[in-house]
């Protein structure tokens, strides 16, 4: 047991990366368009290669970053980035899940919400 | 930012429900055989009626718990259910996502692993 009871961690890091798909034009575009399927498939590969074994790399369904993407968040960190390029791939690996860094450039922000939806006009 | 440096979460609690799909007749089964995506729809529509706007249901790929599902994880706690009806969900949804607490009769426990890979046979 964890010091606050919960079980221990299945995964010390579990990382989500968005594969979701918008159909053609949608104005939000989505994380598929941008490559996130070969880059979910190249991390999952790397981690093997590195030997990762208490981490795991997921797909995930949309996870509301859609502009920014392609997205990821790694629990039980909450921590979010974007990944355009196996560099940046590789750079999350190594420092985030092997080192226990951070890679300030690639995270997502306070403040990288989805749009607000659009209020409502009041008719008279 | 939060005490330990990462900027807030984004989500108060993060729901991936495994809504992965193998094959007909495969031996580890899968949990969107035994229903998951209704589930996870169910659950994510329930969410939102009880106005748990700081609460996300996301779908995930194989959370590799296949022959227990249909299987959900909530992050930050690294917390798994088990939810085979949309009572179970109902009482995921109030004790732990509103409440805080546990649901212990539905919980993942230590030592529920996915099976182990047979071991190679050596041949001379």
């Amino acid at each position: 047991m964890t010091t606050n009871g919960d079980p221990p961690l299945f995964y010390r890091k579990h990382v989500f990366v968005c594969l979701n798909e918008r159909e053609e034009g949608h104005p939000r575009g989505c994380c598929l368009a941008k490559g996130a399927e070969e880059l979910q498939g190249y991390m999952k590969a790397k981690a093997r290669e590195l030997g990762l074994k208490d981490v795991r790399i997921n797909k995930s369904g949309c996870l509301d970053r859609c502009e920014l993407g392609p997205n990821m968040v790694i629990y039980p960190d909450g921590v979010w980035y974007r990944c355009t390029t196996t560099d940046d791939i590789d750079e999350v690996l190594q420092a985030h899940l092997v080192e226990g860094r951070r890679v300030d450039r690639l995270m997502l922000k306070p403040g990288d919400d989805p749009p607000k939806a659009k209020p409502k006009v009041k008719t008279a």
